[in-house]
């Protein structure tokens, strides 16, 4: 690993993922890069904001990336590691209503717009001045991928087998996300900053921030089968100390039932592949210990032009 | 309370949601019953039986029901609530895949059998002899639910909004299940013993076990928002300790996104009439901090014209 700390400013950041926009910075495999980045409005939030800037939202501004970063060495069906080192956060940020956006969006026609006051020292922020209602805070970045193999400028708004908008609460300090190479260099850019967020972020938005985000990057060439977002993360739940650990597959598409499908069977080759066993007691050890999650369920206004993102967490507490 | 535990023997079950099947036994709200529930099989899987059994199930005799128990003042509009006291279990469970049954029927076409060995005093299974992979047992009643308001014999595979086969692997010893009442007396019944599940229980089947279940059945009139089943429970993950209560609405129905809607409105409606929070706020809170989980994803051989469930669970611990 190296000591070399590379940055990205925020102003290098890009709207669409395309392996035609060139780097910002290139580094070795194993180095650790810190990336400024805007919030997925790209700055239309603000902490003094009203609800007119939801209102008056220019959806072709949102979920910039920052980025891209070639790291030398990538090729084309290798595999990226993404190890989350930290992520420093502001003390606001913003959940909002977009009209036509979000999984209820036909029964939430109207723009709101909450900004919170973030406690950095406790790690939580309160709903209101009642103080009745503690969300704690357990920040991610919803967007982290690389370029697609083929050519075209694809928004950074849905995600795909390469990662993207992600939005999976899951990738916090301390987790790992594989994607999948398909270009020479990788190509990587993050954002998308989440403060706090419930597994498929109904409303359509999260606690989103700007952030700092530093990551180590790593260029794998035996995870052939990562062929969609894989991680490993240890989940909190609510005040709990740590839960364990899970290495979750991922499935991603428009339709959820399709999406589910992808990550079990991605989760059935690992299991052949890193655990040596069948397919039918793949199979079956999913049945009986792997869990389902609907990691995000909204991401564009018309939902079934949209991508869902389906996880299965194993608990590696089953290896003994 | 009741100090009276009541009874329901193996033999007292039935194969279809029927709300002229006379019930088996009469208690008043607040008491406990014990029931003797034979596994999903319905007896056809047995400790010595071969993969033969699997291979030439007869699907009209699964997922049988022990009762249905008359409560007492229970009328249509209430809420039955089900607490679970006890579930005793045996030292086997079985396995299968099921030719045409399980979330991925079509690439799994071969029948296939496996026999577990329960170890009760440290809740654990070991799925083979080599002892590397073992299963932590949380187990919990696959089919708890109430007859439906209309006439007719409903099959006990899929589930409903009255309950059924909701295969949610939340509902162990200490939680509360809360189903809407659509007849007088309720007319509730249990089975389907699990000994271990993932969310989704993707192969069809978990680990089944006969089992002896004792809940406790109270009559509610104050939750007439529970128009579907609602839940509270104390979530473990591996083998941490207990990582928090949380509240759960679930949806029930053919399509995944349809359910997926159900149970974020139910939560919605449920902040707004227990925690007094506005519609946007109750929505807000939900993306922030409940998480979308596939409890149920395939109970019949035709995933199109089957039923999932879909939960949306929201940690107490928020509330200060």
């Amino acid at each position: 690993m190296g000591v070399t700390i590379h940055s990205v400013r925020r102003a290098q950041n890009h709207l669409a993922w395309d392996n035609s926009i060139p780097p910002v910075l290139r580094v070795q495999s194993g180095e650790t890069v810190t990336f400024d980045c805007i919030d997925s409005s790209n700055g239309q939030v603000t902490k003094d904001s009203q609800v007119s800037a939801v209102a008056g939202f220019i959806y072709g501004q949102m979920d910039p990336v920052t980025g891209p970063v070639y790291i030398n060495g990538a090729m084309p069906g290798d595999t990226l590691q993404v190890d989350i080192i930290s992520i420093d956060i502001p003390d606001w940020g913003w959940t909002g209503l977009i009209p036509g956006f979000g999984f209820l969006a036909d029964e939430f026609p109207e723009a709101a717009l909450k900004i919170w006051t973030l406690d950095r020292t406790n790690m939580v922020a309160y709903f209101d001045e009642t103080k009745k209602i503690k969300v704690p805070l357990n920040p991610f970045p919803g967007e982290m991928g690389v370029a697609q193999g083929k050519p075209g400028a694809f928004s950074t708004i849905p995600p795909y087998n390469t990662g993207g908008n992600l939005d999976t609460k899951y990738l916090t300090v301390g987790s790992t996300l594989y994607l999948p190479i398909e270009v020479e260099g990788a190509l990587f850019s993050i954002g998308d900053g989440h403060a706090a967020q419930g597994d498929g972020e109904v409303c359509g938005t999260a606690i989103e921030i700007p952030m700092k985000a530093t990551v180590r990057l790593t260029v794998l060439k035996d995870k052939p089968y990562t062929k969609a977002p894989h991680y490993r993360t240890v989940v909190k739940q609510g005040d709990s100390p740590k839960a364990g650990e899970f290495y979750c597959t991922t499935g991603v598409g428009p339709d959820i039932k399709e999406a589910t499908r992808q990550a079990v069977k991605s989760m059935i080759e690992y299991l052949m592949v890193e655990h040596n066993m069948s397919r039918v007691d793949a199979y079956i050890l999913c049945s009986v210990t792997a869990d389902l999650r609907l990691h995000e369920v909204v991401d564009m206004p018309n939902f079934v032009t949209s991508a869902s993102q389906v996880g299965m967490m194993l608990p590696q507490s089953i290896f003994v």
